[in-house]
């Protein structure tokens, strides 16, 4: 077993005080950074490892080039009874998103449903985390968010569009709420790097050649090619997968004033942003419903029950296999990992000694 | 060459005449028997030829078994500021979502968005329809269906949603609106049927078997099989083109209060309606934003110029192919099919001469 393949059982609560002194370290003052390490902390309870504290120094590095804002003043530059259109200060997209699921929740409860497009931005973690904010007031909860570009058009070898994630949260009644939280890529980033750690070949359609050929070389992206949009090819629907990404990038960039396709400034803090852009960072675009503004709480609570009991009984191939509910998964890891607490690979947990080091802060490896 | 495959160019104009003499029989007014044909003649103008009038008797033959309403009583049931949930009355789909849509629109003038939840309906044609209703005020737009379950969730076999598209409409500037008009299904039943008219097989990964298998054969769904969801299959992602399914589905049927799943009611009149329905017709989700509720409006227009252009030139792999925007290819059948008018299949000519006959109607083919 490769040294990386080793488990460091991390209790949340020791892993989120050492993100909170982090963020407190560049600068952040109490409130945004807890906040977000709240974020962080959220993805790894939920099983989306590749969006917790592994990006934590990340962020950190970001920061030292001077592109992330760690005191911003965000603000509301445009807005109506229903929209607003949020400037996010170059800050951590991790604080600056929950500030703008904020409002779109106040405007949600005046008039039925709010919606916020966020630029001068950075990374906002997992997008479930913002999305599921409206659950706890019986609202339907949205968030996208473009990123750095990774994936290519249908017809295209070259890198056009960021992995662009979709979430929809929506409440239910006795069962977990429904959260589709998805890549508009055929595959995450996260799942490529899992690949190459184990030295494995990826399933065909995930990636393809810097010539944009067929390949199932984990490394292919590092080797210039690009991942490919959900659908794979054409003939099983890539346009399907492009589109989407397109709609969350002229969503969250075109409409809010941030970057947007190959603008999206890079989250790797060594490739440096292009010059003359057409934006401000990246963006994010986020909403709220509420259910009451169309239905019943309670009705509407019950048929979710009945939509999620006829859909975890739908009959399956094997019989081993259930029908997964959307969100299910990362509800039974935050289930598991509340008790028995959050498994870090040794190569996230050196890389966060490491920032311990630097900073000269205390930590809980 | 198959007598399937003999083409008859028909002018718009003497369709549209002819479908609106249709549903007139069937004892729709002039306004709606107006609209509803230009909803289908929309979808042969963009050539989304499966639609548009080859689908007219199939609405017809539900209006004979007492499935359709001509003379609804479309009415707002529920609203606030920004949301409306509206019952259709059983009528056609093709009036009741142009009718939610305008109201739609009208709140988002009042207060930037605008979204309706619409139950008790019935097949709506094209998505894109209903959603560029919106371009003309400077709105995007937005529109969702359930429909007739055909498409297997992730490691089932059972048919338990339908081809539940999703439509975005953007302006644009110099250029043609983007138009992202998309099946979640990884193909949509039309393109089976022109390969069961060909008599050729389909990729694999648009189909199962009965039992879950793969197959390549055209005719997998009439011999019990399910249409896969965009992905084709769990490691390309098929849990994601099902959970986007699955929200058209919550969107369209739960929260509006028509029926949801498997019990959405087929399109097709030979199969009949379920007992113990939890709720009625089938569901539309519609939305409009205001442009200028997020951004100047020209600024946006400007911005989506630029991003149109910058991936029209993104490097393709074959530079005979460049990559497409999402609507142009229905764009230039719109001006193709004006000028030289839309060819129908010998099989539909057939169909709605049949339709003429019965009803003593005019016909132009």
């Amino acid at each position: 077993m490769s040294s990386e393949l080793v488990f460091h059982l991390v209790k949340a609560e020791d892993l989120r005080r050492f993100a909170v002194s982090v963020f407190k370290f560049i600068g952040s003052n109490d409130a945004d950074a807890n906040l977000a390490s709240d974020v962080l902390l959220k993805a790894d309870m939920r099983g989306i490892d590749s969006h917790g504290v592994a990006r934590l120094s990340g962020y950190i590095r970001l920061w030292e080039k001077g592109r992330i804002n760690p005191k911003p003043n965000i603000k509301i530059v445009r807005q109506t009874a229903s929209t607003a259109t949020i400037d996010g200060d170059a800050g951590l997209g991790l604080v600056v998103a929950p500030y703008a699921m904020d409002i779109a929740i106040e405007k949600a409860k005046n008039c039925g449903t709010g919606w916020a497009a966020v630029g001068n931005s950075n990374h906002f973690g997992i997008a479930g985390y913002h999305a599921m904010k409206a659950l706890e007031f019986d609202m339907i909860g949205y968030a996208l968010t473009n990123a750095s570009p990774l994936v290519a058009p249908t017809f295209s070898k070259e890198r056009m569009l960021g992995t662009n994630p979709i979430c929809y949260a929506i409440p239910a009644g006795k069962y977990e709420p429904v959260v589709i939280d998805m890549a508009t890529s055929a595959a995450a980033n996260g799942k490529l790097e899992i690949a190459q750690r184990k030295n494995k070949p990826v399933p065909e359609g995930w990636i393809q050649t810097k010539d944009g050929g067929i390949t199932t070389d984990a490394n292919g992206l590092k080797l210039g090619g690009a991942l490919l949009p959900l659908g794979s090819d054409k003939e099983r629907g890539s346009h399907k997968g492009y589109g989407l990404g397109a709609m969350v990038d002229i969503f969250s960039g075109v409409l809010s004033g941030a970057n947007f396709g190959p603008w999206v400034p890079p989250f790797v803090s060594f490739l440096d942003v292009q010059p003359n852009l057409p934006g401000k960072g990246l963006g994010h675009f986020l909403g709220a419903m509420q259910v009451d503004g169309f239905s019943e709480v309670d009705v509407f609570k019950t048929n979710m029950d009945l939509w999620i009991e006829r859909f975890k009984n739908a009959v399956p191939i094997d019989k081993s296999q259930p029908v997964i509910i959307p969100g299910e998964p990362e509800a039974n890891f935050e289930k598991i990992r509340l008790v028995e607490g959050i498994p870090l690979i040794d190569a996230v947990v050196q890389d966060l000694k490491q920032l311990a080091v630097n900073f000269k802060l205390d930590h809980p490896f």
